[in-house]
């Protein structure tokens, strides 16, 4: 996949700047953007908010990371720590610094009818009433229904197909993509910082990203990622109303049945197979060739070659037992 | 929120006319509508069809009431009561003639494409292919995407962000409101008496009230209410593919995670998290600051303050005993 | 319903010709299509996988039969037996070659903007920006939403009320039948031979047969049959985002709530209520009169006049048990 900025930052901004009424660090050196603390480089400010991600921490390249007392031992000499209350909602306000518009889905007003710019994508079958942003890349011979709006920059492989009353905004989509009716792709994710009077909204600068052959039924949702991206797996098959949050990673060849929902940020292995109606909580790890029985509620890791089965979900000789 | 009919009641009827083979009761008056037990007035015909609402029954206010024998007790003196086999078939009997348009969605035949209409709408920003009907409010700096179709007399506040392909109908939209890409609001709810042949569906002439904040996720639907609305309270979020069903009325505070399901007439507290896939059943009370496991399936009452998981849902506590 | 061919066949093929790399059997007879056991004439070939259909394999009609060694000895003596591997990749690839189209859902290119053609639609009522297919027909008085796509030979009977935002191919409608906003109906389904570098999809020649009076909820996806049909009988009301997956058959006067999920090729009965959120897995049959509980998750046959619950689910009372 090519490398496309769907939110350029602002800034750089020098960290003291950045921190103002988060901290009282006076270095001023240039932040250029927030990243997670695998991807942040030397000129990035990053966080560390639970152990389980230690060993990325002791890792990060980042100038800065914000984190709290008893997580600061797992941080790089050299990486400046902010040590705050509140790591999250930290993030979510120096990312909004960096990314003013990515909390929200603004309405793409480089939206153009098709008719007047269908000379740009010679051999591509449009329907009826398709809206297309600055910028989109659609792959020869690939198809779309109609009613469908492709926002600014997104990339389309070839030979695709595209249903109607589909909208595809920040992704990157490979070839031979199968995309039925009515499919929401990369739209804000479920980020937020809960508050009384209001919710502070995570900014999602992250993209989703369709690898080859992948079909997703119809009405299903995707979620692009806040910081990092929402993942499909090559030759991956999803049924009909699938729900897959912000930064869930989905490993390849796996078939997901309908109205199977995926929480934020879980990573799942290749070649697994997941009946109808599973639940997949948030933050797990599921390994290859795992098989998740129909209406299953998973709420642990899942090793390697294992069939779980159940509410929550248990291997199946246990749930058998029961 | 402003007092907004959707659906202008026939009439008046004078009640010997409204009960034509329902009851040989006589009397004249004339009735105006049909409402709750608690919003009737003395011009308004009700009805009485289970216990639970005792306390309401007591003190309507009503010209009249549809009841059974064994329920009269509880309704006022000066209250005509019209004891019937099937209430709710004749409460929906009664409402068609009152509303002989309101248990069908019928396509609004005011819409206009925006492009004719949008000096009426100075600082509001549109995307393509917008058709708004009569009388629709839309307050300043809110902005629409593609594809959407906001039916008359809907109200939308301002600093609203409504996403693409969404249809709005029967609705009444605080400020700063959120509706991401293919939300259905207003939709005429599940409610009907099964007959062989034929069912009779009740009249939805109620609304959709989604207070100052709230947040809906893609794909998501709304039911309005049949007599009554459906209620989102202030700062309440839900995720993707979120069903809620006629006359719901959610709080304030919500955290609502993907997938949910609430079905008719549900209230929920204030502060209330549900986790993704959960599902809520008819007619219950959810307290304040309860927390409900993903995957839970909710078939009581939870008091204030409750933390329940599993399916029947039982506290916390008793679930990990299990 | 009127007999209407979606999708016409290539051939006829000899048969040593479509078996060319499956199988060695030299017969030259002309094969027109690919059908089920039970709807295959002497001019088809069929196929049989597994013992649960050996009644139908007895009587089939069939010319030629692809099965296993192990099932043959149910085919009558006439109908040529071709043993393979994998039966349905073989009857993947063979109804490949009659449906090279029906695999994916293209778009119709036949689709015309309804101001062009409503004269052709006397008394049909049209909301916005339609597109309809080639010998699309739509009987009087009905009335279609906003943004609604009807592609090629659809049936659409008298009174009847489709939303907005609705897409309809593939599909034959009876009369007074209601589709709420955001329904997909006769998508392909979720059928493919997985393959771990490219899945190999099951051409979708069938239909989705919605009878009369039946009703769609907001946002429900309805997957046409691979080969023969889906469809809902007379009366069945079903509520928002229900996920119908290819060839299932459910009765008539059936209530099915909110979020329910059908796995491919169940058959429910008549007079059937469905809880929501139930999932009900494939192949299975369901009897008249069963009640299934919200949330239940159905792995099993259920018979006649059975109320059951839970997951796995089982009789009420044995649930109550528990």
């Amino acid at each position: 996949m090519p490398e496309v900025i769907f939110f350029e930052p602002k800034g750089p901004f020098p960290l003291n700047e950045l921190l103002k009424d988060l901290s009282d660090r006076k270095e001023k050196i240039k932040i250029s953007n927030i990243k997670t603390l695998d991807k942040a480089t030397k000129n990035d400010i990053t966080f560390f908010n639970s152990v389980d991600y230690k060993e990325h921490a002791k890792n990060t390249s980042a100038a800065a990371c914000l984190t709290t007392s008893n997580l600061e031992q797992y941080i790089p000499k050299k990486c400046i720590k902010i040590i705050v209350k509140n790591v999250l909602l930290s993030a979510a306000q120096i990312s909004h610094k960096f990314h003013p518009q990515a909390h929200l889905d603004y309405p793409d007003k480089s939206l153009a009818d098709f008719h007047k710019i269908s000379s740009k994508y010679d051999s591509v079958t449009f329907g009826k009433n398709i809206f297309i942003g600055n910028n989109v890349k659609i792959g020869s011979k690939s198809s779309l229904g109609s009613n469908v709006i492709i926002e600014h920059d997104v990339h389309l492989g070839s030979n695709c197909l595209i249903g109607s009353n589909v909208t595809i905004r920040n992704s990157l989509i490979g070839n031979e993509v199968v995309i039925q009716d009515g499919c929401k792709i990369g739209v804000k994710g479920f980020g937020f910082i809960p508050s009384k009077e209001k919710n502070f909204r995570f900014p999602h600068i992250g993209s989703v990203i369709l690898n080859d052959n992948v079909e997703l039924g119809a009405n299903c949702t995707i979620d692009r990622g806040s910081i990092g991206d929402t993942i499909i797996g090559k030759n991956t098959f999803l049924d009909n109303q699938v729900h897959v949050a912000h930064n869930v990673k989905i490993g390849k060849n796996c078939m997901i049945a309908g109205q199977v929902g995926f929480a934020g940020s879980t990573t799942i292995g290749d070649n697994v197979s997941i009946g109808g109606q599973a639940g997949i909580s948030g933050h797990l790890k599921i390994g290859n060739n795992v098989k998740i029985g129909g209406g299953s509620g998973v709420v642990k890791n899942i090793p390697d070659n294992t069939t779980v089965m159940g509410y929550p979900a248990v291997p199946l000789r246990e749930f058998l037992k029961k």
